[in-house]
């Protein structure tokens, strides 16, 4: 093209900003109407959506592209049934849009109350899945925002493909194309243009590897919706049902692996670690976990040495710290010292020691009695996540449709006015 | 001091989050009675303060400070008064902090919900005037914040008097000193290290000049509660009763000149352009306001022509300009385009007209049948406000008690774990 990537990408933010205000108002009806159909033109559209694809992956076996890259980047049958599910879903889902809450008369005679609107135009960038090219366009449609999406330069001609099936669902609804805008170009300037036009863009959620979430971060003038690491602990209290505790503890890590609410240190309160240790120990061990512990565990069981790096380190792999801990004052400060604040879990029956770790410890989720694998939009029954967020302002943990809106105040009068006027 | 701003702001920060974990958890009536310790002591310091003011005035005379600035900075026994009102106002404003919602079974077994905590650190920079100190320091503390607050050099012996009555009331209380801390120093710096250190501080407040927020806002790493700009708008539509819509209009305007919810364009719909504008410009005429209008404006009545520049202009002061617009769709885009999101009104009788503006103006307030000068947190019930908000993340419109907590997930289960391990 013979604009600059930056007259492109704010020409695109533009024509976002123009049809945002188009879905901000389009109805319920409306937006469901535009889901549905852009599955059924996914379905119709499978042979060229495989054939886009296979230039992708054509051209990333040619720049020796990892296995499991590719394997993200494939786009096979199921998973585009997974898409075409994933858009009925989100039809399915309760529309956020419009919802007034706490409408109440204040002494003056206005009423007063909230109403939930759309955040305005999302930026999403991400890497090799095509899939999310759905599943971000599809929560940010439902929820009135207008998306421009980039994706990895490694899956554009699936991103294209998948694109059009949006245009054509977007004018079946009756709604402009531009309220989801696939990014054209794979020039990294686009990236750099699209996180720093707070005019244009209100958020942007970076879906990726930890490299390109802090680039993201670092440079980006409009807010990012985001979490870094997924530092997460199981705490064993004094007041544990050790039978309980082992099975929470071997689901929080070996669930999977790698997802971020993965366990990365068990803590054990010094009451209960030479009961508790042993036999818990082993079942990581027959597991293939290697283990590493802190002194007083060292003592306990045959285990290797944690270093202070141990503590504040994400494995997202079979590698488990353990440390023993003098009592609960002790595991929340670990906690809130050593986590990324994303989701921690206690272990106790004791009703004394839950209420002070939900109410203490600084995480997005805070847990009793479950694993943190469990932190996740679709068990939180949001129906689907953009993101998790480990920041305090705004949404906090799994972020579905309410956390990509926000509230503005209603005030309704019937002419009256403030008394006291300016002097003069 | 011999130690360098940067770690002396580094050791209150520290501070401020270790504080902020004991504050997090204080119950609502020690948080109260620390409210109410604080007036009382505010009560018996009020020859202190007086000559700690004193201090502070001839410094400022001796300066040159502008008698408007002199005048903001003293402390009267009614501004004492009134601090002690606010505190004793605070105190009686419910809890938000531990409140959960939501709580409900999922598939799983577990059970979700959302519970509402504090912020963290709070940190507030503002110019002259002290009783800023109690006002920012009262909401933050009932809210469950530890507080670092950086007042005017010009107001350091009132604000350093102040602080002493507030660690007298924390100390009654039974909290750490350190839950509210007043920056010692006057060195600029001070300033600059407060708003870079994410890890010590969750959010900054500037409360003060446009000038002092751009500073801030621009140089921040921390996230900053602002709103730049009040452009507020009043649409007189076609469905408009005319002598309520002038009613509204005149208090928009005239209520304060100087307050950021004061309107500073009038936007009327052609259809009623002739029977409402000559009588309303004659109510401001001879109140003094100077009007500036668009070309068809100026067809209908006497008025100086409005530029470009006039619809983005927050005047604070008593001139208006007015434009004449097409109908309700002409009067959202310029409210859209023109206005800085923060408080708009529509005056009409037509239930279709206030449903579509009150849904598509993008506003942190919209007003129906009210003037734009009810935007406060006072009059929206809040008790108080630390400020107002026109972005659209976290709070959006005056902040309260809410806009300083935010919520985490809780999650309950019994054991539960997810079935599907990792494979091998």
């Amino acid at each position: 093209m013979t604009e600059s990537v930056l007259d492109y990408m704010t020409r695109l933010g533009r024509a976002a900003r123009a049809a945002s205000r188009v879905i901000g108002r389009a109805s319920t009806a409306q937006k469901n109407r535009a889901l549905l159909a852009t599955a059924n033109a996914l379905d119709a559209a499978r042979a060229e959506l495989v054939a886009a694809n296979e230039q992708d992956l054509a051209a990333g076996r040619a720049n020796g592209l990892e296995p499991a890259m590719l394997e993200r980047l494939a786009l096979t049958p199921a998973r585009i049934d997974s898409m075409m599910l994933g858009l009925r879903q989100v039809a399915n889902l309760p529309d956020p849009v419009g919802a007034i809450r706490d409408m109440s008369y204040r002494p003056s005679g206005i009423q007063v109350g909230k109403m939930r609107v759309p955040l305005g135009v999302v930026g999403i960038i991400y890497e090799s899945r095509p899939n999310v090219t759905i599943d971000a366009a599809s929560l940010c449609l439902k929820s009135g925002n207008a998306t421009i999406l980039r994706g990895g330069s490694e899956a554009i001609h699936s991103n294209r493909a998948i694109a059009a099936c949006i245009a054509r669902g977007l004018a079946e609804a009756g709604l402009p194309e531009t309220v989801v805008q696939v990014v054209q170009t794979t020039d990294r300037a686009a990236v750099g243009a699209l996180i720093t036009q707070p005019e244009y863009v209100d958020i942007i959620v970076p879906r990726g590897g930890k490299g390109l979430i802090e680039r993201v971060s670092r440079d980006a003038k409009v807010p990012v919706l985001k979490h870094l690491d997924g530092i997460c602990h199981v705490y064993v209290a004094a007041g544990a049902d050790l039978a309980m505790a082992q099975r929470i503890a071997f689901n929080a890590k070996t669930y999977r692996y790698g997802i971020c609410g993965a366990m990365e240190t068990l803590l054990v309160d010094q009451a209960v670690a030479a009961d508790f240790l042993p036999g818990m120990a082993a079942q990581f061990r027959d597991k293939g976990v290697e283990l590493r512990g802190c002194a007083r565990t060292q003592a306990l069981i045959d285990i290797k040495p944690a270093s202070e790096d141990d503590w504040s380190t994400e494995y997202l792999a079979p590698i488990l710290s353990i440390r023993i801990v003098d009592g609960l004052d002790q595991a929340i400060e670990h906690i809130n010292h050593y986590g990324s604040h994303h989701s921690d879990a206690i272990v106790t029956e004791w009703q004394g020691e839950a209420r002070r770790f939900i109410a203490e410890v600084d995480s997005s989720s805070v847990m009793h009695n479950a694993p943190t694998s469990f932190a996740d939009g679709f068990e939180y029954g949001l129906g689907a996540e953009i993101g998790i967020s480990t920041d305090k302002l705004h949404a906090r943990g799994p972020v579905g449709l309410e956390g990509l809106t926000c509230e503005k105040y209603v005030v309704i009068g019937d002419g009256v006015a403030l008394r006291g006027q300016e002097p003069g």
